[in-house]
């Protein structure tokens, strides 16, 4: 069975939904969000930088959200989440996939760090404005692209998973919002998979 | 015919290393990194917050080097260089794929920023810093995929441009290297596709 090792309020959360739209059975090992519980010698076995999520099925670990999601839709079951090939949002489907990670999540990792992880005294504000403000450029095209669109592309995909879970995440973090994005995550979060998953302890 | 629109020394270079590497004939449109260049009304009507890579193929424009890697190999020419979904490499080389995005860039993102964009009265020496040690931490198991290996999954492939010119990047902003990293990269600098793009002016 497909096993997952998991830490809440993570890109972790990304491939629990996944497998939850795709009702691929799956096994959680829950872990915390601790040096002791992901950098154990344990843990740097699945990851060698004690990263989440990895993901074990039978002989094969692989890591990386992004890398996880294409494997299980490839190996496992496509779910009409992926568009072959040939369908006209293939491209954008491509392309906001991976904007996830080239353009939302690097300023998000850097406002985590400033506003959750680093100690008060060790904070530094002009990292963490620089850094809110590079997060709102890259959600604005988002914000146009929702216009009149359920989805990202139209119908949900996995584009919907990678992005919308940094969209979600972003809309934690930030102070202000725009209607088209507060719709959004309204939407993913009422679908039963995530709402599963942002539930769960 | 297939149009790139184009900086040297960033990440628009995987995009014409790989139409290189898949003798695709292609149009490249030169363009400078600066704000008048960039932050266009022209450019951004291709990418709306003024980056490249975009590519434009009839129709359809894509952005996000990982996207239009993809697409390019989906659409057009595999010529080897994605592992078949039931190859035994297929998990690894979608893995590397992503950790170049995931992993290695964001401290990269960083270290030019500091190193190289700001004004030198405007830098920060301690984000510097945390930024070198992270890049560190993220090519440490690099290193060790590499021992007795000439590529990152054995064959050369996709996950040797998106990562593998992340790697050469960061060998240029790394004062310290490590034996593999290093032969890698002269490895790679050495096939004549990723040579022909770096000798370009």
């Amino acid at each position: 069975m497909l096993k997952l090792h998991f830490v809440k309020n993570t890109r972790a959360e990304r491939i629990a939904w996944l497998l939850e739209e795709l009702n691929l059975p799956y096994e959680l090992n829950k872990l915390e969000f601790t040096q002791d519980s992901l950098k154990s010698g344990t843990h740097r076995k699945r990851h060698p930088l004690g990263r989440i999520p990895v993901l074990e099925d039978g002989d094969v670990r692989i890591f990386e959200s992004g890398a996880i999601t294409q494997y299980i839709l490839a190996r496992h079951k496509n779910g009409g989440l992926q568009p072959a090939v040939d369908s006209p949002v293939f491209p954008e489907y491509l392309q906001w996939f991976h904007f996830s990670e080239g353009m939302v999540m690097p300023p998000m990792n850097i406002i985590v760090v400033q506003k959750i992880l680093l100690p008060p005294d060790r904070r530094d504000p002009v990292a963490l404005a620089q850094a809110q403000k590079l997060l709102g450029k890259a959600l604005t095209p988002l914000e146009e692209v929702l216009e009149g669109r359920e989805y990202l592309v139209g119908d949900f995909t996995a584009a919907d998973i990678m992005l919308g879970h940094a969209i979600y995440q972003a809309g934690q973090l930030m102070d202000q919002s725009s209607p088209n994005l507060q719709a959004y995550r309204e939407r993913i979060a009422a679908r039963p998979a995530f709402a599963k998953i942002l539930a769960m302890r």
